[in-house]
């Protein structure tokens, strides 16, 4: 098996399954006021100084989530809601995961007005497009800072000194899902106010993540106990949270920005030298090197996805998290892609485990099938 | 170590932790279009019909959740937007879980007219003064299968019928969190139309829960991509999933009510039978038996929970949810128990695993350490 979808969910490293079975034993309620509940508590609290710490911030304002897609909507829609008496004017790209598309809409149908801001070919936020849309009236924004369909890094400090000039009362929101564990992130050096992350992405297990703030007003989405400060109230998950510290410590220590570029470059060019008329989607300069996001024109992805999976190699079109809707990319339409490249657009995504010799056999692979159904098509 | 917190939280099982574990090597991401995708699919599929299977009902309506709190949100606030246009009235009882009383005060913030159903001293809802609130106005009733501070059964049965005689529109969500996998549940014969359980509770995985519905319209309080019919979207936690349907399958088929009614009941008798003037709070008659809430007069609860832990002895105080407010238990308020008794109300609860021995050795030193605490106070 050639593994070749990270971007949509990675396998759980061997720390994050211990940590998850030694909540089998020590299986307290962190609520709990006896020791059982302490000793679970404690260790919360060190998952949180160590996230905290990889965000380059202060412990207590890390809340943990069922995932990345709750930590964008709490961030969202629980800082517009707790900031609007202030303004309505909320700012999201459009080229953001569906959790803030879909968060904003829901913003929209309650009366915000929501505002869409652009990018350009490259897959980048146009930051005079986006600076445009920034008024005194703005409350929330929310960029991402790695596109999930193409690994493009936007200029997330360029576009927060323009929030901060523009609007003195709007929170900066950033969904580091994709970037947190392969690139570098510090919460003051990007300039924002909120950041989610998610462990499923990083080598821990489905169903936690986290939202790290800086002493941002929230209100609570889902409403309870007194857990989280009330914020987000429920039975923490402490055995995903657990593991998603130990899988974090593990990515934040090996991983390694160049090698991963390096493997993306490779990948492309092994493809290229087979088919020369592939074309390449988002920023090769701003990118994580996690996702190579490549068109074969005159092929429908899904075609060599199904092709690919009978060799052992999985990859995917666009994101998982649409992937059964039958619409075209949201992100590859709003960069201007042609349609017909959209059709025939694959997300290769990679780990740091991935070697140099999986993407060799891959790329061949994925060039004979190619041929094979261009054959046929 | 003799643990009788198990309405707090539960050991997760051998064959939960198996369930959680097989994910590690089967990781896909179920929405992914290839085959580690599906593979993922199906196993969530086959813990759907399972989990539903208990619940006596059809498949495709249950969903995934990071736990009760979640699922009550979800099942609450929900529902009552999805009908707000059809009436304002919300009943739920006095003696509810934070997650419904929490979710109640915020549809009261928003504008519903909402009110709380008394509960009579043995902690059962009063029906007459239920029947008295339920108008054609009202749209959506929530009331708990079996209270979690004093595991009294409440007559859902008979509250359905009135409910289905007095407001045709309302739709009624019971929270069966702590009665799921210990009471047999048919949604059907209780008449309800949607049913919150949580994994943690039965010997699964903190962090997982389940929302089973009757075709009922809900508003999803998470907004995002595709997954679980967009109604609760983002990336299913499929670990906690299968651990929850492996981790139910056991309790559905090992729990018997009689033998968890008999435990409590030893434990009450052995108590008594040392300190004569312990009240137990709640029916005995109503009960599901794995909880008993027993008053101490003139202890302080918490100093006596503590005393137990040195010996490995685990109880509460009230629920573990709120452990950490300094406020009298709502739940023994609203049933008229005295204030001094409220303190010195301990809860004790059990689990299929809770042995004869444990109980009765639990009980000699709780009464030995009943009789040492009244000394010095």
């Amino acid at each position: 098996m050639i593994y070749l979808d990270n971007a949509a969910t990675t396998k759980p490293s061997r720390a994050a399954a211990e940590a998850m079975l030694s909540v089998v034993e020590d299986f307290g309620n962190p609520s709990s006021l006896h020791g059982m509940g302490l000793s679970a508590e404690k260790k919360i609290n060190s998952a949180k100084q160590a996230l905290s710490g990889m965000l380059g911030g202060m412990v207590k304002n890390i809340y943990f989530t069922s995932g990345g897609t709750e930590s964008n909507n709490l961030a969202v829609i629980g800082s517009a809601m707790a900031k609007k008496r202030e303004g309505t004017r909320v700012v999201v790209s459009a080229i953001e995961h569906p959790s803030v598309l879909e968060a904003a809409r829901y913003l929209s149908d309650i009366g915000f007005d929501v505002k869409y801001a652009p990018v350009d070919t490259d897959g980048r936020v146009d930051t005079n497009a986006f600076s445009d849309l920034i008024t005194p009236e703005t409350v929330v924004v929310s960029i991402m800072h790695v596109n999930n369909e193409t690994g493009v890094i936007q200029p997330i400090e360029e576009l927060s000194r323009i929030v901060k000039s523009k609007a003195g009362k709007a929170v900066f929101h950033c969904d580091c899902v994709q970037s947190f564990g392969k690139l570098p992130i510090n919460i003051n050096k990007l300039g924002v106010d909120m950041i989610s992350i998610s462990a499923h992405k990083i080598h821990g297990f489905k169903g936690c993540g986290a939202l790290y703030t800086k002493n941002t007003r929230i209100s609570p989405i889902i409403h309870g106990g007194e857990q989280q400060n009330g914020l987000r109230p429920g039975t923490e998950n402490i055995g995903g949270i657990l593991a998603f510290a130990a899988a974090a410590k593990e990515c934040c220590n090996t991983n390694d920005e160049m090698k991963m570029k390096m493997k993306r470059q490779l990948m492309a060019d092994e493809l290229k030298s087979i088919i020369s008329d592939i074309v390449v989607n988002g920023s090769d300069e701003y990118n994580s090197g996690s996702v190579l996001n490549v068109s074969f024109p005159g092929i429908k992805a899904e075609i060599l996805l199904h092709a690919l999976e009978r060799h052992g190699i999985y990859v995917s079109t666009g994101s998982a998290c649409s992937s059964h809707k039958p619409l075209p990319s949201h992100v590859l339409t709003a960069m201007g892609v042609q349609q017909k490249l959209i059709a025939g657009a694959v997300r290769i995504s990679f780990c740091e485990a991935t070697s140099v010799e999986e993407l060799k056999e891959a790329a061949s692979v994925i060039a004979e099938e190619v041929k094979t159904i261009r054959r046929y098509m």
